[in-house]
C-alpha cells in the first residue's frame, strides 16, 4: 500500500513556483464559494513522525483565509475531555457549514498507538475502526466533505531526514531519544496504519497517501486533492439545486452556465511525476541458458508444491494484468504448464455479457471461485472496473472509487478462506510495446491478437499509468499484495510469474503443515 | 426493541380480505415494473421459530409472479460451499436486476446461532456483523434493494404454539425434542439478535421487526413494506431517468406525470392497530396519600444515590419526551428537587438557532454532555429528528431513516463510557389532553403555556403515535431502553420517574463499586 509513497517524487522550485499562484488563487475562490454550501470540509491529517503533518497544515492555512478554518491538534486528552466519551473533542470541534475544519493527529491516533504498542488486541483494533467508520459515516451522510491524508515517508528516508535534523544546530532540538524510539516501532506503527486505512478508506471519506519526503511535492499534491474533491462536491451541489429549481418549474439555461466556482477552464495541473511502475528495473532479464534452467527448475518446484497444496485442499486464485502484449498469456501457460489441467480453470475476462451486467460487477468472479484444492487463472479480472472502466469512462467516478474498497472486502474475503491469491501486473514500456505490435503486424498468425482498441489504449497510456498507480496503491495490501514484474524482457517475467506463485504457495503451506 | 412486536396484533379475516386483493395486484405491476429497472430487490427473512418466516416467503410467493422471484433458504453449507468463503453461497444467488431475491436463514443465521452457542465471542460476533454489513452496503451502493424482516414472537407466544401444535395430530410432527430445547435458549438468541439487528439496521438496509403471532397480520405487513419500498425505489429511479432527460434536453412534462408504476391514487392502508403505547394502562394512579409517602422516600433515595455518584465522577443524561401537556416539566422539576442545582444542567429543546443548524443535528446534543459526575436533563432531545421532524416532514424521509442508527450509535458511546442514560416517554391519552387544554385555557397563568401549534399538533395525534411507535421500536435497546410512563395521572408519573432513575443509579454504582 505504501510502495506508491516511496518513489522519490518531488517538484523542483521552477515548476513549484509555476503551479503554486494558480492553486492558492483556486483554493481562495472555493473557500468563498464554500460559505454558502450546507456543508464543512474536513481534513484529517495523519502519518509517520517528520513527514509533514503539521506544515501542511500550516501552508493551508496561509494560502487559504485563515478565519474560515478550524485547524485542531490533539494531544493526551484534558479533563475536560477525558469526563466525556472519546468522541467528544472530536465532536464539538466540528466546522460549521461552509467552513474548512482540520485535524491533526485526532481519531486515528491513538487507536493506531494503542494497537501499536499492544494496549489493544486485533478485535479491539477492529472494533475501534468500526466505530471511527461510523462516526465518519454519520458525517458524511450530512454531506460534509470528508478528506484523509495519510503523509507517508519510508524508514530509511525517516532516518536520514533525522540524521539531517541533528547536523543542524538550529533544527537538532527536534530529534530526541523519543524520536529515535519512535523509529524502531516504524514497522509495527505502518502495519496498523496499512490495517486502519484499509478498513476506513470509503468512496465519500477516502484516505490518500502522500510522500512526505519533498515539502514542494507535498504541498501541491495535497492542495490539488483538497481542490478537486471540493471543486466537485460545490459543482454537485449547485447541480443538485438547479435540478430542483427545474423540478419546481424554474429555468432550464441555469443547467448550461459552469458549474461551481468560477474555476478556470484549465488549471494547472501536476506535471508527470514518477508512478510506482517507473521504480521497475525494466532492464531486467535472462539470457536464454539461464531462463532455461530456471524455468525448468521453478516449474518442477511449483509442481511438487501445486501437489501437496491439491491434496490438502488448499486453492489458489491468480490474477493477471498488464498491458497489452505484456506477454500475460506466455506467462499463463508456462505456469499452468507446471499445474495439472484438470485442477485449472482459466478465465478470461473481456467485457461482461447480458446476464453479468444485470448484477454486481463483482457477481461474476464470485462465481468462478475455484474449489478446495483447485486453481482459478484470471486472465483480466474484477480490476477491470478501476482500469479500463475508470479510464474509458464506462465506471462513474463514485463507482471506480468505492471500487477499491469493494475490491479489498472481496480480497479479504479470500484469504480469510485460506486461498493462496497472486496478483500479477506485467509492466513494459511504450517503446516495448510499439516494438511488439510492429511484430505482431508482420506476423500473419499473431496479427488477429492486434486490433484498433489495442492503438487507441496506447494514447492513453499516461492515463492508464495513473489508474495502475492507484490501483496499487490502494489495492497492494499485506493481506493481497501486487507483484510488479518486469516484462520488457519475457524470459525474465515468466521466471518470475512461476516463482512468485510457488513462493507463496510455500509460505501458505508451511502454515497449513504447521496447523493442528 | 422488540416490544412493539409483542402486542398481540392481529387482523380480522374480514378485514383481510378486503386488503389482499389491491395489494396483490400491486404487487404484481410493481413486479411488473421492477423488470426493467437497473436493481434487484432482496428480501431477508430472519426471526424466531414458528414466527412465519418460511410462511411469508410461500405467501408473498404465491402473490407474486414466481418466474422472477429467486426463493433460497440455507441450512449447513453443503462441501462445493464449504470449499469456497462463507458469503460465496449467497454471492451466487443474487438475484439479477429486475428481480425479487427472498433469503431465508441466510448470512445472520450463523453469526447469531454461533454467538448463542459460545461458539465465538464478543468481539469475533462484532467483525461478523461488521463484514456482514459492508457485503449489504456494496449491495445497496449499486442501487439493489434491501430489506430485512426479523419475525418476532414472544417467548409465551411461542410456547403456546408449540402446545396448540402438539394438540393437533396433523401437527404435532412439526414439535420436536429440538424445538423445545430451541425455546430454552430463547432469551440469549433473542438477545444476540437484538444485537445483530442494531448493528445492521442502516438506512439502505434497514431490519423490520413484525410479530409473527398472527398470520394475516404478518403478511399484510411484509407485503405493504415491500410495496413501499419498492414502489418508492421505482419512482425515484424514473426521477433520476426524467431528471436525466431534462438535463439532456428533453421535455420537461416527463416530470409531472405520475412517478413510477401505475400506482392506485390510493393504496388501502393498514387499519389503526394497537401501538406499543396502547400496552400501557393509563389507570394507574396514586392516591394522595401514597403519592407524598412514596415521593418522599424515591427522593430520598436518589439524593443519596446521587451523591455517591456525583463523588464516583459518575455522570447522567435524562430524556424526557412526551406528549404536550404530559407533565414534563412537573416530573423534571419533582426529580431534579433531589439534586444539588449546581450538579445539574437543565436543557430546553426547541428549534435549533443558525449556529446549530449550520451542523450535524447531533452536534448540539454532543456539546452538552455533561462533565464527570454532573447530571444532563434534556427537556425533549434528539428524538425530535424522529418525531416533530418526521412527521412535520422538516427532516427528509433518508435523513430520519437513518437517524435511528445513528442515535444508537450516539447512545452508545454514552453508555460505553459509563453514563447512566435513561428515557422516559410520558403518556397520556388524547382525552386528558384536551382536558388539560383546557384547563391552561383558563387558568391566566398557565395559558401563556397553550399554542396554536399545541392545537394543530393534536389532528397529527395518529401520526405522532406511529413515530412513537416506530421510535421505541427502533431505539429502545438494551444498552438504552425506553421507560415509558404513563401520566393520566401526574402523581403516579413522578414517582415513577425519581424512581426509575434512583433504579439506573443504584445499578450503575453496583457496578463501580464492584470493579477494582
Amino acid at each position: 500500500m505504501f510502495e506508491t509513497a516511496e518513489l522519490g517524487r518531488s517538484l523542483s522550485k521552477d515548476r513549484f513556483e509555476e503551479l503554486e499562484p494558480t492553486l492558492r488563487v483556486e483554493l481562495l475562490q472555493l473557500q468563498q464559494a464554500l460559505r454558502k454550501a450546507p456543508f464543512p470540509v474536513i481534513l484529517v491529517f495523519a502519518g509517520v513522525d517528520a513527514a509533514g503533518k503539521g506544515e501542511t497544515v500550516n501552508l493551508l492555512n496561509q494560502w487559504m483565509d485563515p478565519r474560515f478554518i478550524h485547524t485542531r491538534a490533539y494531544s493526551k486528552p484534558s479533563d475536560e475531555e477525558r469526563e466525556r466519551p472519546e468522541l467528544w473533542r472530536y465532536w464539538v470541534s466540528l466546522p460549521e457549514n461552509g467552513r474548512f475544519g482540520m485535524f491533526q493527529s485526532s481519531w486515528y491516533s491513538k487507536p493506531i498507538l494503542d494497537r501499536v504498542e499492544g494496549r489493544i488486541d486485533d478485535a479491539a483494533f477492529e472494533n475501534h475502526l468500526a466505530r471511527i467508520a461510523s462516526f465518519e459515516k454519520t458525517l458524511t451522510d450530512d454531506h460534509a466533505v470528508v478528506l484523509k491524508f495519510w503523509m507517508h515517508m519510508s524508514r530509511d528516508a525517516q532516518k536520514a531526514r533525522y540524521q539531517e535534523l541533528e547536523a543542524d544546530p538550529l533544527e537538532a532540538w527536534r530529534v530526541t531519544e523519543q524520536t529515535w524510539a519512535n523509529l524502531k516501532r516504524y514497522d509495527g506503527f505502518v502495519r496498523a496504519a496499512e490495517h486502519a486505512i484499509r478498513r476506513t478508506s470509503t468512496g465519500l471519506a477516502p484516505w490518500f497517501i502522500v510522500e512526505g519526503v519533498d515539502h514542494r511535492y507535498r504541498s501541491v499534491t495535497v492542495a490539488t486533492i483538497v481542490r478537486d474533491a471540493v471543486r466537485s462536491a460545490l459543482d454537485a451541489y449547485e447541480r443538485r439545486e438547479a435540478m430542483k429549481a427545474v423540478h419546481n418549474g424554474g429555468d432550464l439555461t441555469t443547467l448550461e452556465g459552469p458549474a461551481g466556482s468560477d474555476a478556470p477552464a484549465e488549471s494547472p495541473s501536476m506535471p508527470h511525476l514518477p508512478t510506482v511502475l517507473d521504480s521497475l528495473d525494466l532492464e531486467r532479464s535472462l539470457d536464454k541458458r539461464t531462463y532455461r534452467k530456471r524455468l525448468k527448475k521453478a516449474k518442477a518446484r511449483l509442481a511438487v508444491l501445486a501437489r501437496e497444496a491439491r491434496d490438502r485442499g488448499g486453492s489458489s486464485v491468480l490474477v493477471f494484468q498488464g498491458w497489452d502484449a505484456a506477454g500475460k498469456g506466455g506467462a499463463i501457460k508456462r505456469l499452468a504448464d507446471a499445474l495439472q489441467a484438470r485442477d485449472v480453470r482459466m478465465h478470461a475476462v473481456s467485457a461482461p455479457n447480458d446476464e453479468e451486467r444485470a448484477h454486481h460487477y463483482l457477481w461474476r468472479f464470485w462465481r468462478r471461485l475455484p474449489r478446495a484444492g483447485r486453481v482459478a487463472i484470471f486472465d483480466r479480472s474484477w480490476y477491470g472496473r478501476v482500469l479500463v472502466e475508470r479510464v474509458e469512462g464506462f465506471a462513474a467516478d463514485a463507482e471506480w472509487h468505492r471500487a477499491y474498497a469493494e475490491i479489498n472486502a472481496f480480497e479479504e474475503e479470500l484469504v480469510d478462506h485460506g486461498i493462496v491469491l497472486v496478483k500479477y501486473w506485467l509492466h513494459i514500456s511504450p517503446d516495448e510495446q510499439l516494438r511488439r505490435f510492429q511484430e505482431r503486424e508482420k506476423i500473419p498468425w499473431k496479427a488477429w491478437k492486434l486490433t484498433e482498441e489495442d492503438w487507441r489504449n496506447r494514447d492513453r497510456w499516461h492515463d492508464y499509468e495513473l489508474a495502475v498507480h492507484d490501483m496499487i496503491g490502494r489495492t497492494s495490501t499485506r493481506v493481497a499484495p501486487w507483484t510488479l514484474v518486469e516484462a520488457n524482457d519475457k524470459q525474465w517475467a515468466r521466471v518470475k510469474v512461476i516463482e512468485t506463485y510457488a513462493d507463496a504457495l510455500e509460505a501458505r503451506l508451511a502454515e497449513v503443515r504447521g496447523a493442528p
